[in-house]
C-alpha cells in the first residue's frame, strides 16, 4: 500500500510503523479465542428472550405460570424483576449523562411496548430449546396502540405519542412548523441549533445556491458475533458477567446502576468480541442485566446468546434519517453560506446521534455563515445505536451531494472545489472550536494526485464520485501496567477489549519506548477487578488514550530501570544512558547491559520492576477522509458495480499500517453497503421483513473491487508517536462518494438510500437525456 | 483467644488486628470457588499416569501400541517424548539451584524407576475410564534391581546404588564410619555441617551429658485437594497451565526449562488451591509438564487429577530420619555443648531438608559450643518434599526431647532450662547470624505463666510435655497493583495464591494504608501475564514480602490521592494531608473530602489512579513458638488422648489474627497427627501399603481437644505493621511436646515415631517401673 509520510522522524521508529504478526492472531484463525458464547461454566442455564409482537402496546399482564410448569424452566423474569431506575445519572466514566428510565426500559419493556421486538419477558431454562419452549408458554395480554414509523408522521399534529410524558428539552424547539405541536405530548425529543455568521444576509450575498433533500434508511452494524454474556450472581450479591463488549468499566458502571448495586460488587470480564463497530458501546447492554437477574433468581450462572433475529430486532441500528441542505456560493467557488435541517430517527427512546450529525456535516470546510439544525424523533422502532462516526455519514451523504451539485452548478472540478474551501489549521467548523494541526487538504490532495483521479474513466453508464468527511476522534481514561519478566520480556495488561488489533498496537508503543521488538511483549485484556479504570473502545479513542498509558507505562518501567542498572553498577542515574534496548554508563561503555541482561537480574537486585500509567490525555487529533469510487450501471438491471474505490485518510501516524489499511478498507465497505443494498425493511405493522442476513444483504467479496487504502500521515502533536483516532472516520464518505458516482453515472441526483436497482431503473426512466 | 500484645502503638490501627470476613469465604463455603479439578475446557482430554510397581528397576522398554488402539485413547507420553534436561539451572525466581536432570525424571521416569510409584508413561484419553484402561495396555519390560529402603542400609558397604553416577559433592564427606564408601558409587547425595566454639572441650567440662537416638517417618502434608492441573499447548507453541500451586511464577519458571521453552511463551494461571503446607511449593511440579507434552501431541487441553493414591505414592512426603543428639551441661543448667548428626532420607533424589533442620535444631537456645552435622541420603522412595518448616519438626523431635532428659537430669524445670538458655536479640544460632528481635523468650515466659502450665495435671499415665521451636521465615520478589474505583473502592492484583487467608489479609494491609475498610478493597490474585513476579507462597514470607508490597503500592496511590486533591484544590501537594482517609487541606479546613468523594471525581481531573509495588524486601522476622501438651495414656491399648493443647508463637503483629490462630491450630494438629498416627508405612518390596486416608490415618475433631492459639506479639521491625511469617514454626514444637508429654505419663523416653499403641503398649511393658 502507498503512504505519504509527512513525517520524516517517522522513519527513526524500531517498532512503530511496521507491520509485527498480532499477538491474538493465531488464536483467533484456530477458534481458540474464546468469543461472548464460549464461555460455558458448570450449570450454567440458557435464558431467551420473549419479543413484543406489536410497534406499540401497553402491557396489560404477563402470566408467567404455564411456562413454569414446563420441566426444564427453572425462572421468568420481567421488568417487574428489576429495579425502577428512573433518574437521569452522571456517567462517571465517560463524562456523560444516561437516563437510565429509558435505558432499563429498552432492555425490558415496562409499561408498554415500543418496537416489535422489544424484550418483555425472559426465561432461564435448562438448555435454549426448552427456553424456546417456555417463552411460547407466557400469556402476554397487550392493549394495541397506534403507532408511529417514521419521524414525518411522527411529527405531525395528532400524532400517537410514543412516551405520553415526554416534553421537547428546548421549548424553543417548537417551530412555526407545527413540530412537536400535538397537545401537550411530543414525540420530537430534542433539538439542536448550531450557528455561526448570518446565513440569511449570505445567501443574498451567493451568486450560485443549491438546495436538495435526502433521506437514508436504519442500518444495522451487521457485527458478526451477535450479543452473547453470561452472568453469575452469587448468594454474597457479587456479580460477575461475561461480556462482548467495547468496554468492560462502562457495562460495569451501567450494569451497577441497572441491578441497583454499588461497582465494585460487580466484575465484568470482557470475552474476545466479534465486531462491535458501535454497537456494543455505550449503549450496548441488552442482555446482561436480564442474564444476571435470571441468575439472581436461579442461583446459577445464566447466559444469553442472541441469534441473528434477535440482533437485528433488538438492538440499536443506525438511524433512519431525513436531511435538507442548502449551500450558497460566489462565482469564484467560495462557499459562503450553508444551512440543513437534520431528523433522526431515535427510535423507540430519545437519542440519535443527530447532534454529531450535524457537528460534522460541513466540519470539512471553512465555511463563514451557516445554521445546521438537528432534531431527535422518536418512533415505534428499535432504539437507534452508536455505529462508526454516529451520524456522520448520513449528514456527509446529504452534504457531500450538495457540494457535487455545486460544483457542477459552478463547472469546477468537485476535489479543486473541496480544496479551495477545505478547513485546515484554525478553521472553526460551524458552532466549534478551531482545529489544531489537521490533515484535510492533504487528504484532499492525495485524492486529487492519486493515479486513480489521474485515469480517465470512460465508457457510457460509468461515472465518478468523491467525498471527504470528518470526525472528532475521542479520548478518556485508561490505565496499563507493564511487568518485566525474568526472560527480558514484558507482560502488558490494559484494561480496554481488544475490538480491531488492539494488542499487537499496544504492544508495540510498549516495545518503541523499550528498545524491544513488538514480539517481546505479551498484551493482555485484563477484567475490571484487574486493571485500574479503563473507558471503552469507541470514539476513535482507544490508540490515543490507551497508547498514551502504554507509552507512559512503559516509560515508568524505563526509568525503572535506569535507576536499578544504576544501583548494580554502584553510580547514579543520570549517568546511565537508556538507548534502543541497552543500558549504558556515559562515561563508561564497560559498563552496558541490554534491556534482558537487566531483567534476568531484577529479582536479585531488588525486586522485580512493573510501570503503570493511568491518563486522561488531551490532545485529541481530529480525522478527515477523502474517498473517491468509480461505479458502474447497469440500465437494464439498474444494478451497480464499483469498478475501483481509493480511500485516503490522514492518520497522523500509522502505528501498525496493516490494521490501520484494515480500518479504512472496512469502512469503505460497510459504506459501499449502506449505500447500496443495506436498509431495514419494515412491514406497515412495523415489523421488520429483513432480519436475516440472507435478506438484510451486506456485501460480500464477490461485491467488492479491493479497496485502496491510502494512508496520509499528519502527525497528530497530542500523541505521543502522532497517533490519530482512525476507526471511525472511514465510514463517513463513501455513501456520498457512490451516490456522487452513480448520479454522475445515470445523470440523476440520488437522494434516497439505499440505490436499490428499482430506484436506479426508475431514475434513468425519469431522466430524459436531463444532466443532474 | 488471649493475646499478648507488646506492641501498644498496634493500638492506632484502623484495621490491622481485626477480624473482616474473607473476600474468598463466601466462594469457598457454597462450592463456587474454583479448584484445579474445576477447569473443565471445551475438548478436555483426561490424562492418567502409568506408575511402576517396582521399587528399583530399569526400564527396557515401553510400548503404548497396545494402548493406543483402544478407542478413545488420543496419546501416550514416556520420558522420549521430554526433552533431556540435565543441566542444573539458577533458579532466577527464588535464587537456588534446581537440577532439572533429577527433577524431570521424577515427573517422568527416564532410564529407571526408583520408587514404587514412579510415573514411567501417561495416556490422555476422551474419559478418565478410557484412560485407565489404556495404562494397563501400555507393556513395560522392567529389569528388577535390589532396592534400598532406608537410609542405613543406602549407606552400607556394597549397597545397591540408587544412582549409578552420583557422587557425594562434599569429598570430605565420607566419614571414617564407612559412611558412602560403596566402591565409587555413593547414595550420600550431601553433607551439611555447622560448627561453632570447641565442641570436644565443652563436653569434658560438662557437668551433664545425655544422649540419645531418635527415628521418625516418612508422613505426608495431607494437603485435602490432589494435584489438578490442565494444560492447553496451543500450536503457536503458547502454553497455558491451569495449576493448584503454591506460586505460579515460580511454577512457570520449571515448567520454561522443562517444556524447554522461554518462560513468556508459558502462562500459568493459579487455580484456588485446597491445601499445600510445602507439597504445591517449588518442588510441588508433577502432572503439569506431563499434561503439557500430552497436549502438544493431540492438541487438546489435557487434565490430570491426581487420586488420593496418586498423592500418597507420587508426590513429596516429608523425609524419614535418624538423629544422634547429645547435650551437655553444667550444674546450674547452663547447656554448654551440642552435638547432633542427622540423617534424612531424600528419596529417591537428592534434596531432603537435612540443611534446614541442621540448622533449626538448636536455634531456639544459645549455646557456645555445637557441631551439628547432616547427611542426605537417597533411597527407594518416594522423592521427599517440602512439609511447613521443612525438616524442623524432626529435628526438635530429637533436639526437644533432649533438653526434656536433660532436665531431668539437672531436676529443672523443662521450661526454666529452656528460658535458662534461650536465644535472644544478638544471639547467634550454632552456624547463622545473630538474631535481630525475636520474641523466643517471650513465647516461653507465655507458656510459663499461661493458665495451662499454672494448672497442675494428676492422675496416673497423665503427662505434660512442653517444647519449643524456630524457623527463619523467608521472603521474595513480590509484585501488587492497586486500582482505585470511582465507587470510593479499590481493587488489588497480587502474584501469588491465597492459600490461608491471604486475600483478606493483603485487602487489610491496603486498607490500613489508605483508611477505608477491608471490605471495599477486593483482592484478586492474577495469573502470570497480568502482574509483575511474585515469588510462591512459602517460606512463611507471604505477610512479609507480598503484605509490604501491597503497603508499598497503597502508598503509591495515597501519594497520587494527595497530589490530585492538590491539583483539584489549586494547592500544593505539600498542604494537603491525608488521614483515616480523608484529605484536607493544612491550612483551611473547608477543603476536605474523602477517599471515595476523590475517587469519584479522578476521572474528569486528569484519569484514574493506579498503584503499584515491586519489592523483595530484607528484614523477615524469625519466628519461634513453644507449646505445651497434656495426654493420658491408656495403659491396656496403648492409645494416646491428648486432653488439653496450648501453642503459643512470637507472630509479630497479627494482621488477621482468625488465621494466624488458624494456622496455629492446624499446625498443632498436623503435629499431633505426626506424633501419633502418620506413618508410611512400606512392605519389604518397597511398596506403600497404606495409600489412602482409610489406611493413613490423620487426626479428625473427634481426635483433638481444643487447641489453644495464645498469640504473643514482638513486632518486627522489618514489616510495615510488624509482621512475622506464622506459617510453618506452627508445626515444629508439637512432635516433640506430643513425645515428651508420653514419656512423662508412662516413664518411658518414646524415641521413634509414630507414637503408635504397639510402641507404647510395649514400652510401657519394659518399663519396670523405671522413670525415663
Amino acid at each position: 500500500m502507498q503512504q505519504r509520510t509527512q513525517d520524516q522522524t517517522a522513519l527513526q521508529y524500531n517498532v512503530i510503523g511496521t507491520r509485527p504478526i498480532r499477538h491474538d492472531g493465531y488464536e483467533k484463525v484456530t477458534g481458540r479465542a474464546r468469543f461472548g458464547a464460549d464461555i460455558n461454566l458448570p450449570g450454567t442455564l440458557h435464558g431467551k428472550l420473549l419479543r413484543s409482537p406489536h410497534a406499540h402496546a401497553r402491557i396489560l399482564s404477563i402470566d408467567a405460570s404455564r411456562a413454569l410448569q414446563l420441566p426444564g424452566v427453572q425462572a421468568v423474569v420481567t421488568a417487574q424483576d428489576m429495579p425502577e431506575v428512573s433518574a437521569e445519572v452522571s456517567d462517571q466514566a465517560e463524562g456523560v449523562m444516561v437516563n437510565y428510565g429509558f435505558y432499563t426500559r429498552n432492555v425490558m419493556a415496562r409499561e408498554k411496548a415500543l418496537y416489535v421486538g422489544h424484550v418483555v419477558a425472559a426465561v432461564a431454562a435448562l438448555s435454549p430449546g426448552v427456553a424456546e419452549e417456555g417463552l411460547a408458554l407466557i400469556d402476554v395480554e397487550y392493549e394495541v396502540l397506534p403507532a408511529v414509523l417514521d419521524s414525518e408522521s411522527a411529527l405531525t399534529d395528532g400524532a400517537p405519542a410514543v412516551h405520553e410524558r415526554l416534553q421537547t428539552m428546548d421549548s424553543a424547539g417548537r417551530r412555526a412548523g407545527g413540530w412537536g405541536d400535538t397537545g401537550g405530548k411530543t414525540n420530537l425529543a430534542n433539538r439542536f441549533e448550531f450557528r455561526v455568521g448570518d446565513v440569511k444576509a449570505a445567501f443574498k450575498d451567493a451568486d450560485v445556491v443549491v438546495e436538495e433533500s435526502f433521506s437514508t434508511e436504519s442500518v444495522h452494524q451487521g457485527y458478526i458475533e451477535p450479543h452473547a454474556t453470561t452472568a453469575l450472581w452469587g448468594g454474597d450479591g457479587n456479580v460477575t458477567v461475561w461480556a462482548s463488549c467495547q468496554g468492560s468499566f462502562p457495562f460495569r458502571d451501567h450494569l451497577a446502576t441497572m441491578l441497583d448495586l454499588p461497582m465494585s460488587k460487580i466484575k465484568v470480564i470482557p470475552t474476545e468480541i466479534g465486531g462491535g463497530f458501535g454497537g456494543k458501546g455505550m449503549g450496548g447492554v441488552y442482555v446482561e442485566p436480564t442474564a444476571a437477574f435470571l441468575s439472581r433468581k436461579t442461583g446459577k450462572p445464566v447466559k444469553i446468546v442472541m441469534s441473528r433475529s434477535d440482533v437485528f430486532l433488538g438492538t440499536g441500528p443506525a438511524s433512519g434519517t431525513n436531511i435538507r441542505v442548502k449551500l450558497g456560493a460566489t462565482q469564484d467557488g467560495r462557499i459562503i453560506a450553508a444551512e440543513a435541517h437534520l431528523v433522526y430517527e431515535a427510535g423507540a427512546f430519545p437519542g440519535s446521534p443527530v447532534g454529531s450529525g450535524s457537528q460534522t456535516m460541513f466540519a470539512a470546510y471553512d465555511i463563514p455563515n451557516g445554521l445546521v439544525e438537528g432534531v431527535d424523533v422518536v418512533v415505534n422502532k428499535q432504539k437507534s445505536g452508536a455505529y462508526r462516526a454516529p451520524g456522520s455519514p448520513a449528514a456527509a451523504f446529504a452534504g457531500e451531494q450538495a457540494i457535487d451539485m455545486l460544483a457542477r452548478e459552478l463547472g469546477m472540478d468537485p476535489i479543486e472545489l473541496r480544496l479551495l474551501n477545505a478547513a485546515r489549521e484554525g478553521t472553526r467548523r460551524i458552532g466549534g472550536p478551531a482545529y489544531l494541526r489537521i490533515g484535510n487538504v492533504e487528504t484532499m490532495e492525495a485524492v486529487r494526485d492519486h493515479v486513480h483521479s489521474q485515469t480517465k474513466l470512460e465508457g457510457p453508464f460509468r461515472g465518478r464520485g468523491v467525498a471527504s468527511g470528518a470526525w472528532f476522534n475521542g479520548t478518556g481514561p485508561a490505565s496499563a501496567i507493564v511487568s518485566v519478566n525474568p526472560d527480558g520480556t514484558v507482560s502488558l495488561t490494559e484494561g480496554t477489549p481488544d475490538l480491531g488489533g488492539a494488542r499487537v498496537v499496544m504492544a508495540m508503543h510498549v516495545a518503541e519506548v523499550l528498545g524491544i521488538a513488538a514480539e517481546d511483549v505479551k498484551p493482555a485484556v485484563g477484567d475490571t477487578d484487574s486493571i485500574g479504570y479503563s473507558s471503552g473502545a469507541g470514539g476513535s479513542s482507544l490508540t490515543h488514550k490507551m497508547g498514551t498509558a502504554c507509552f507512559e507505562a512503559a516509560q515508568d518501567v524505563r526509568r525503572q530501570m535506569i535507576d536499578r542498572a544504576a544501583r548494580v553498577w554502584e553510580v547514579s542515574p543520570d549517568d546511565v544512558e537508556y538507548d534502543d534496548g541497552v543500558l549504558t554508563h556515559k562515561q563508561d561503555s564497560e559498563l552496558s547491559m541490554t534491556f534482558g541482561d537487566l531483567a534476568r537480574r531484577l529479582n536479585g537486585t531488588g525486586g522485580p520492576i512493573v510501570g503503570r500509567a493511568t491518563v486522561n490525555p488531551g490532545g485529541v487529533g481530529n480525522a478527515f477522509a477523502c474517498h473517491v469510487a468509480d461505479v458502474e450501471v447497469d440500465p437494464a438491471t439498474g444494478k451497480v458495480q464499483v469498478l475501483r474505490y481509493t480511500a485516503v485518510q490522514d492518520v497522523g501516524k500509522a502505528i501498525h499500517p496493516s490494521y490501520v489499511e484494515g480500518q479504512m478498507q472496512g469502512g469503505a465497505v460497510q459504506g459501499i453497503g449502506w449505500a447500496l443494498n443495506e436498509e431495514y425493511y419494515f412491514g406497515d405493522d412495523g415489523r421488520m421483513l429483513n432480519s436475516s442476513f440472507l435478506d438484510y444483504r451486506i456485501p460480500t467479496a464477490l461485491d467488492l473491487p479491493m479497496i485502496e487504502a491510502v494512508l496520509v500521515e499528519v502527525p497528530n502533536p497530542g500523541h505521543p508517536f502522532g497517533a490519530r483516532g482512525i476507526g471511525e472516520v472511514a465510514l463517513v464518505p463513501p455513501l456520498a462518494a457512490i451516490a456522487n458516482a452513480v448520479s454522475n453515472a445515470i445523470g440523476v441526483r440520488m437522494t434516497e438510500l439505499p440505490l436499490t436497482p428499482a430506484k436506479i431503473r426508475a431514475a434513468i426512466a425519469s431522466n430524459d437525456g436531463v444532466e443532474a
